[in-house]
C-alpha cells in the first residue's frame, strides 16, 4: 500500500462508496450513501462531546459581506484572496461584494455582541456544522484539499478573561483527544509557530497524523483568538466591576480530513477497517448456502440479525442468491464492516454463527445464546487491534534528529515526524523549512524536549521542533 | 393575535429563542440553539420516513456551473435570474461562473447519469439536506422568504417508466402527509396550475396550509419532473429489451417554512404550543419553593425527570433560585413546552406531581409510580387538542364561492382558500388570478368538485380551482 497510497486512497474511496469527485467543478465532491452515513456517524460522536460540555449548536449564514470580513486586518489579509466572491444577485450587481464564509469569526462574532450584555451572558459555547468555501490554489485531494469543506465542524467560545479562554482551549484539546481516541486515530499535538498561526490566533494548535505514505495530515485545530476579534468588531460586556472589556474568544474545528483520516489510517490491502462506533455496518451475516438448506439458513441469519438490532447493533444479512459467498466477503471488507458472522449447516445445527473480524481475519465458533457478549467482546479487541495498529505506526514515525542532515535524511526515507533542538528564534525556524523544503508543525504541546544545539544557529536549544511533509 | 399576526410571529421568533434575522445580510439569519433543536427534531422525522421507504442520504456540491444550470431550458429561464452568482475565486476572474444551488436537478442528474448504466440500478432514491440560495427580490420574511434557505430537504428519484415515476410522486404525498400529520399541521393538496409549476416539471403538487391571518403558506411540494431533466443532460439507461431510453424523474423538497408553520398555526397568544414529537423540551419539572423545603423539592423534581430522562422524555428541572414560579411558568409557556410538571410540598408528601398542558392548560394530580403512563396519555392528549384546533382552522377557512364577487369577498373579509368552479382554461385561470389578486394553488388531488359554471367564461365547469392570498 505504502508505494502507491494515493492510488491506494482513491481507489477506496470510489470502490467503497465514500465519495464521488467527479462532480464538474474541481474540489467540489459528492457525499455517496454509505460515505455519508459514515460522516454522519462521526459527526455524531462530535455532537455528544459538544453537547455534553455546555456547547449549543446553531446554524450561520453562508455569506459574509466584504466589509464584515475586512475588519480583522490578519483575517482578511489570508482570506481574500482565497474567498469565492459573490458579485452579482440574479442580473443585478450588488452593492456589496459577498465572500462564502471560509470559516465564521467574522459572521458570529458580531452576531454574539448583540447577544451579549455583561459578564453573566458569559462564557458562551457555540458550535456549528456546515459547508465552508475556500478557492484552493494547490492540487486538490479528495477529503484532504478540497473547494468546498462540506464537513466543517467549527466551535466558536466567548469569555470573560483570558485565563477562562485559555482553560477552554485545554477543554477543547481534551474534547479533540477523546474524539479521535474513539475513533482510535492517533495524534501529535503541536502549538504551530508564530509564523503559520490561523490567521487573527495568538496561539494555534493542531493535530497530526501519520498517513501511509509518511506524510501528515493536519486532522484537527484548536485557537486562541485573544480579543483580536472582538476588538476588531467592538465586542464588550459589562465587567463585575462595571468596567467595559472585550470579549476573550477561542474557536476550533475539525473537517472530512477526519473522515480521510479513518480511511488511511486505518485501511488495508483489501479496502476499509472502520472502527465499530462509527461503521454504518457494524456485522454483516453471510448465510452460507447448502443445496436444499437455503431457507432455513437464510431464516437464522435474520433471526441473529433481528437479535443484533435489538442490542442497538448496525447489523445486516446478505442473503442475495446470486451472489457467492467469496464476493460478499470480499464486498463487506472493502467497505471495512468490522465482524462478519457466517453461518452455514453445521453452525445451525450447533446453533452457533462464526465470528470473522476485518482486522486479522481471526475465525471465532461462538454459541448463538452469547452473542450480545460474544460481539461485545469482538468489538473491543478489533478496537484494540485498531488502535495498537495504527499508535504503531504513528510512534514509529516519530523520531530526533540532532542536525540538519540526519532530518533530511529521515524525512526523505521514513517521512513521519522530526523533532530537532531549537533556539526558538523564528528565522532560525523559517530557515529550517527552507532548507528541508518540510512544513514547520511547531513545538510538542506536552512540553517534551530533543537534546542538543539550534541545527541551524548552534545556539542553546530552548524548545523542539516538529518538522514534517504535510499535506 | 389575527389582527397583528406578522408582529406576533417575528416576536415570537425572537423571544422564544428560535431565528434572529439581525444579521446584516438581508434574507440570512441564524438558528438559535432552542430553534435548532426544533429544526434538527423535525428533520429527524422527515429522516426516518426517508430511511424507512428506501431514500439514501448523500449530500452534493453547493456549487452549479453556469453551463450546467442551462442545460434545462425551462429550469434556467426560471433560476438564472434569482441565483446567486460567483465571478471570483479570490482576486482571479473564473472561466465558468457559479451559482448557488437555487434547487438540485441540474447537480444531482448529471451523477446519477454517471451512476446508472440499466434498468438494474433504478429505481433510485436520493436525499439531501443542506442550504439552497435565491435572490429573492420581494420583501424577505424570517423562515418563509429568506435568501439562503438554510433547511431544504429535497428528494430525488429516477425511474425506468413513466409510471414508476408516478408511483412515486403519490409515494411522496404519502411521506409527506404522514410527516404533516405527525407535525400535527393541516394541509390541503393541489396541483398546481400549468403556469405556476416548478420551472422543469410536467406536474406539481403542493401541500398549503392556512395561517393565521388567512394566507397560505406552501410546505411542501412534490414534482413530476417527466424526461426534461434526463433529456436536455442525455441521462439514459438500458431497457430490459435492450434499448435505451431517458430516466423518469421526480423531486420533492420541504424547507424550514415548516418550522414557520409549527410556529404560526399551533402558536397562541401566550407564544409557542410544540407538538411533543418535536419539542426540545418535552417536560419541564418546576419545584414550586416553600420555606424550608426547597432542597427536598429540587431532590424531588431532579428526581422525576430521571425517571422520566430513563424512559426517553427530553425533561429538564427548572430549579433556578432567583426565578419565581410565575416567570419560569410564563417562560416556558413562551417556548411551547407541552408539558409542565409542578411539586410542591404537598404533592412531594403524597407523592404525586401536578401535570400542566400548555394546550388549555389543564391541571391534573397524579401519582409519580403512574409518571410514563400518565405522560403518555398527556401527550396524547395534547396532540389531539393541537390537530383539532389546527385543523378546525383549516376546514373553517376552505370556502366555496360560485362567482367572482362572492370569491373576492370571502379572501377579503376571511381569507384562506377559496374553490371556484372552473372551464379548465388556462386563459380564464391567469384572468381570475389578475381580477383578485390571488393567487391559483391549483386543483384539488382528491377530486373534489364545486358545482356551477367558470368564473370567468361562463363555459361548463370541468374543474375546481383553489384561490388565496399567499405568502
Amino acid at each position: 500500500m505504502l508505494s502507491d497510497f494515493s492510488e491506494w486512497f482513491h481507489q477506496t474511496l470510489d470502490r467503497a462508496g465514500i465519495v464521488d469527485y467527479r462532480y464538474p467543478v474541481k474540489g467540489c465532491g459528492v457525499w455517496l450513501a454509505y460515505g455519508m452515513k459514515l460522516r454522519n456517524n462521526t459527526l455524531g460522536l462530535m455532537r455528544l462531546l459538544l453537547d455534553d460540555s455546555g456547547h449549543e449548536e446553531m446554524l450561520f449564514p453562508t455569506f459574509v459581506p466584504q466589509d464584515l470580513l475586512a475588519m480583522e486586518a490578519t483575517h482578511v489579509k489570508s482570506f481574500e484572496g482565497e474567498a469565492y466572491w459573490i458579485t452579482h444577485g440574479g442580473y443585478n450587481l450588488l452593492d456589496v461584494r459577498l465572500a462564502l464564509r471560509p470559516t465564521s469569526e467574522a459572521i458570529i462574532t458580531p452576531m454574539v455582541k448583540l447577544w451579549t450584555r455583561s459578564h453573566a451572558d458569559l462564557p458562551r459555547k457555540i458550535y456549528q456544522i456546515g459547508s465552508i468555501f475556500r478557492y484552493e490554489t494547490k492540487a486538490t485531494k479528495p477529503l484532504i484539499r478540497v473547494r468546498e469543506v462540506s464537513t466543517f465542524k467549527e466551535a466558536h467560545t466567548f469569555h470573560a478573561t483570558h485565563e477562562d479562554a485559555d482553560a477552554q482551549v485545554k477543554i477543547a484539546i481534551s474534547i479533540y483527544t477523546k474524539f479521535f481516541d474513539e475513533l482510535l486515530l492517533p495524534y501529535s499535538v503541536s502549538a504551530r509557530p508564530a509564523w503559520d498561526r490561523f490567521a487573527g490566533a495568538i496561539n494555534s494548535v493542531a493535530f497530526d497524523t501519520v498517513f501511509p505514505d509518511g506524510k501528515i495530515l493536519q486532522i484537527g485545530t484548536v485557537h486562541d483568538l485573544g480579543q483580536n476579534f472582538s476588538k476588531a468588531f467592538d465586542a464588550t460586556f459589562e465587567t463585575k466591576e462595571g468596567t467595559r472589556e472585550y470579549l476573550w474568544q477561542t474557536s476550533y474545528g475539525i473537517s472530512e480530513r477526519v473522515i480521510a483520516a479513518l480511511v488511511a489510517v486505518h485501511g488495508d490491502d483489501h479496502g476499509l477497517i472502520l472502527p465499530p462506533k462509527v461503521a454504518p455496518i457494524q456485522v454483516v451475516v453471510v448465510p452460507v448456502p447448502f443445496k436444499g438448506k437455503e431457507d432455513m439458513l437464510n431464516e437464522a441469519g435474520k433471526k441473529v440479525q433481528k437479535e443484533l438490532l435489538s442490542i442497538g447493533i448496525r447489523a445486516i444479512v446478505d442473503d442475495r442468491p446470486a451472489i457467492t459467498p467469496g464476493s460478499k466477503y470480499y464486498e463487506w471488507e472493502l467497505k471495512g464492516v468490522p465482524l462478519r458472522m457466517e453461518i452455514g449447516p453445521r453452525e445451525a445445527e450447533k446453533g452457533e454463527v462464526t465470528l470473522v473480524t476485518r482486522t486479522a481475519r481471526k475465525k471465532l465458533q461462538v454459541k448463538i445464546e452469547s452473542l450480545p457478549a460474544s460481539v461485545k467482546e469482538a468489538f473491543e479487541s478489533i478496537e484494540r487491534e485498531i488502535k495498537e495498529n495504527a499508535w504503531t505506526w504513528q510512534r514509529s514515525h516519530l523520531h530526533q534528529a540532532q542536525d540538519l542532515d540526519k532530518a533530511k535524511k529521515l524525512i526523505e526515507t521514513d517521512g513521519g515526524i522530526v523533532e530537532v533542538p531549537w533556539c526558538g528564534n523564528g528565522d532560525c525556524g523559517t530557515k529550517i523549512e527552507e532548507a528541508l523544503d518540510v512544513r514547520v508543525l511547531g513545538t510538542p504541546v506536552d512540553g517534551s524536549q530533543v537534546s542538543g544545539k539550534c541545527v541551524i544557529c548552534k545556539g542553546e536549544a530552548k524548545e523542539t521542533l516538529r518538522l514534517a511533509k504535510a499535506y
